[in-house]
């Protein structure tokens, strides 16, 4: 079972959203666990704030390195060992499904989510934490791109998909997936392509490689180098 | 005020999600709506489903063209025109900040999701849907892309953010974003960077760029053309 815990400002979010679905079902059986544990409880201040005004000036607030070190430490301490701790963060290494399957053979990981404009510097330092992207964009907090990794890392935890699912897919050899055709064979006056009604395996095979090609140098030529 | 609809199989994820945080007071304070709209109420299945086994064999299923075609043609006769539709799918243009500027524009759009193995070719074909993807990876369904879109997007529909929130930020000008500090000035033996205590606004803007140029070059020099 992979477990993947979560520091965060909105544990109520993963409460409910890991309970969807495939995830839903992947936790439920058993194939990963997740735990979301509120940063508010480990601050010291009296009036629970977790923020205050950046140091040199600039809008928003930043996230106080303390809170963060604490629940941090004290997951740590509960486990038994220094957790994997990874920062939901736009200024970190990109993810893709490289990064997915490399992460999905640990046994567990602590996903940190920032919100306003960010957290203390020093919270990373301290807690030794990489930082991960999961786009070239800014979004109000680091809880979708938890969300985002969570379900693309249980994806590839076995057992959580037929075996199958996984082996031809987008990206699996730098290739954007071939398109897909359910009933019926005829939908306002649109044909399914011939060959995948011919049950003639091998020439399916041949024209899904070459219509992942044709679209992969349509819209993605950079991921065939 | 920008209008968000979805076409989904769980638009009780929307319903949830889009009414917490800074997207929720968006939402409360008239600067965006988001409305889902079930897939699977405009099936004519009898059972109400709405995938079938995919042609040409492979493992999943695939979401019939059907429901997705008449779910957005009811929405786009509603509303009195032909709404711009977008899929959430790996398969399309990569989604960054230019992107989201680029839709914050629009008065509304129209966000399809995906689920399995993904939708008949023909949906996209009939509806002209663009296609988008959030990055590369692969995920259980077009949800949390989605939702990814309308938080990146709806921080930049005006009197959402204080305005001067954005004016610097990661991505704007292809830099990553300088590190924040907040207090207390040490902690667990860590100062903050001198500079930012001095109030000498010119020497704490130099340092800033000087940082966000160390960072870009470090993790991402890629953006750096």
């Amino acid at each position: 079972m992979m477990k993947f815990y979560i520091l965060t400002l909105f544990p109520e979010i993963f409460d409910y959203m890991t309970k969807q679905s495939i995830i839903g079902r992947a936790q439920t059986g058993g194939y990963i666990s997740v735990e979301a544990l509120n940063i508010r409880d480990y601050t010291k201040d009296k009036h629970r704030h977790v923020d205050d005004y950046p140091y040199g000036g600039g809008a928003g607030m930043v996230m106080q390195a303390e809170p963060i070190c604490e629940a941090y430490d004290a997951l740590c301490e509960r486990v038994g060992k220094r957790l994997r701790l990874i920062y939901m963060s736009p200024q970190g290494k990109v993810f893709n499904q490289k990064t997915a399957k490399e992460l999905a053979l640990s046994e567990e990981i602590v996903l940190l989510c920032g919100h306003y404009e960010g957290i203390d510097e020093r919270a990373i330092e301290i807690t030794q934490a990489e930082s991960i992207s999961v786009g070239d964009y800014v979004l109000t907090g680091g809880e979708l791109p938890a969300l985002t990794v969570i379900d693309c890392v249980s994806r590839m935890v076995p057992g959580v998909l037929s075996s199958s699912s996984t082996d031809f897919e987008t990206f699996e050899k730098d290739l954007l997936e071939y398109p897909q055709y359910t009933r019926p064979e005829v939908y306002r006056g649109l044909h399914v392509p011939e060959v995948l009604l011919s049950g003639h395996h091998k020439n399916i095979s041949e024209w899904r490689t070459r219509e992942s090609i044709k679209r992969t140098l349509k819209y993605r030529p950079d991921l065939l180098k």
